[in-house]
């Protein structure tokens, strides 16, 4: 079988030893002669999957003991745009709008009161992320998307604000060091660093809520889950499991620290390819380039087909750009391997050989 | 290793050849090279994966071609008792309250109007079905639950009523042959027959929607979910799959109705030596047993500590019964196979024998 460079957007790459464990514990789990997938979700084996998995992702982040709470939600950060509003907003909340997620975070919120956008680059098509913007001090929360994985573009800056600060970092948990206590609530989807998908970890301050007037039902109520410790009902048993493998990987590897000095190397070495070779232009703007998704795309148009045969030849997968930006788009998520990207940029240059 | 008898009452015992196609998926899919982990849900591989699952869950069920939707939706059952009735309840429902379930459906149901019980077992721990209550006509629809996974009782039949017609199958989809279209819509979460936990199957008649006059999230209405064939975001990939490989083996075997023969020779089996074997008594009305969760209880308590030696050394799991009712429980999903429940009878003999 030929190598595969999986550069995929998400569902993506996860690492080739997690793959190895998932793959035993379908069979036999624990040792208990039993499959993950038919243990009950209350038995000892799997309610310590859950703590650990809960105490690993605070730890990661370096949230331990600083009065968060960790979930392990159903839904996918979709569920999580509804829900954020659902708990937090009264009245008025504020959203920056950075692309496709943040527009769709913001739709949601609107079913549940008024929605101030203090910024949003759609003018340029979200390749930039919109600075010097003013939170207003009277809204409920600030809510912001830390990477979008469809236009490449990544926040840098958190600016510290007076009221509840929530971020969706589907994209890029996990990815960088950053002082995460300054957010009061962080959600994401597994499916990019953390995991397959099916799970979506909440990370949340509990005194940001209790604020609204509304009644919320059950499963939508962030108090539910806390009390239950994320096992109010029969949670996504095996992608829970499997984001704990792969957080134990980040964990042995070095933590956070580890995952960003490898995501740094990674994207410079991509990112100085496509400035260097007058085949390809950058999409986002230098300083607001994701170190996640690198977006880019030919010069001349009249290569995409030489240049998709080669780096499909070449076993690559999950280079097409997203409709809205078209082009390529790499993912480099934690899991991928350096020489993935040292494979594309060898494409790339073979395509400029040929050219 | 010792062979393990899994009794379990959910997440609950899939097919072995399901375990090792689904073992084998996460090491490489389709002969991709890739881990069914890390492909785009967008990638033809899987969303032939989802159209399988969705057509093959309407087939099973003898739903094709009758106006019914199927969609693959994440949260469990516990989701969708707020679901129906945030898209079907505009003034009244009408709740049939057999158990644990159906009374958290009914409180979710009271967050958006009205809810009539119109019977309840109760009175006797939800130990019979009620039979021969009114459901009004003028409520917006009515929801019963098929099978009472913790007090081990099960609907033998269902009236046909003028209104909308929800059923709650979590526990017994998938295990007996019946006529479905007379259900408006169907939901069940998947880890009893369908598969492993962390998808819901929903079937609905898509023209009972459209019909409240509240504005509903857009994760939160079906007609979203419609719309996208189940992929309007990222569903929960492996859980999907894993239930189309159940499904398949279903289908191989002879669909429900070879499902429901060997169901209820199993359920013979069990019963039959609850009611001889004087150690024992079941919990349930024998009319209104479950051909999926046998309850019981020792007639002489003193005797517990040597049966749960008894069945624990033979390899015997998950047989302890909820908390609400004691005793125990054996679930006999489709995928146990017969020997386990002819195991588990030699035990009580063997207890009869000893004591």
């Amino acid at each position: 079988m030929m190598k595969k460079y999986n550069f995929s957007a998400g569902p993506c790459i996860l690492p080739q030893e997690v793959f190895q464990e998932a793959s035993q514990a379908i069979l036999d789990f624990n040792n208990s002669g039993l499959s993950i997938l038919e243990i009950s979700h209350r038995s000892a084996d799997f309610v310590s999957v859950m703590e650990e998995a809960r105490n690993l992702s605070l730890k990661l982040l370096g949230l331990e003991n600083k009065g968060y709470k960790a979930l392990f939600l159903q839904g996918g950060a979709s569920m999580q745009f509804l829900m954020t509003a659902y708990n937090l907003l009264e009245k008025k909340a504020a959203y920056l709008n950075t692309g496709t997620w943040a527009t769709k975070a913001i739709k949601e919120a609107k079913f549940f009161g008024e929605v101030v956008e203090v910024a949003s680059s759609k003018d340029k098509n979200f390749n930039y992320i919109p600075k010097n913007y003013k939170v207003p001090t009277d809204a409920d929360y600030f809510h912001c998307t830390s990477n979008n994985t469809i236009f490449g573009t990544q926040m840098k800056e958190f600016s510290s604000v007076a009221i509840p600060l929530v971020c969706d970092m589907s994209s890029d948990i996990f990815s960088r060091e950053m002082d995460f206590s300054k957010f009061d609530m962080i959600y994401a989807g597994a499916q990019k660093n953390m995991g397959p998908a099916g799970t979506t970890l909440v990370i949340i301050k509990e005194d940001i809520l209790g604020k609204v007037s509304r009644e919320i039902p059950s499963m939508l109520n962030y108090k539910t889950h806390i009390e239950k410790d994320s096992m109010f009902n029969t949670p996504a048993v095996y992608a829970v499991y499997v984001s704990l493998l792969t957080m134990r990987w980040m964990d042995r590897k070095g933590g956070v620290k580890a995952m960003e000095e490898l995501n740094n190397k990674k994207a410079a070495l991509l990112y100085s390819e496509i400035d260097r070779n007058e085949l390809f232009k950058g999409y986002a703007e230098k300083e607001d380039r994701s170190t996640m998704n690198a977006t880019f795309n030919l010069t001349d148009e009249s290569l995409k087909d030489r240049f998709d045969e080669l780096w499909k030849a070449e076993g690559i997968n999950g280079l097409n750009g997203h409709r809205s930006v078209g082009g390529y788009r790499a993912s480099m998520y934690n899991a991928l391997p350096p020489h993935s990207v040292t494979t594309l940029v060898e494409v790339m240059q073979e395509l400029e050989r040929k050219a």
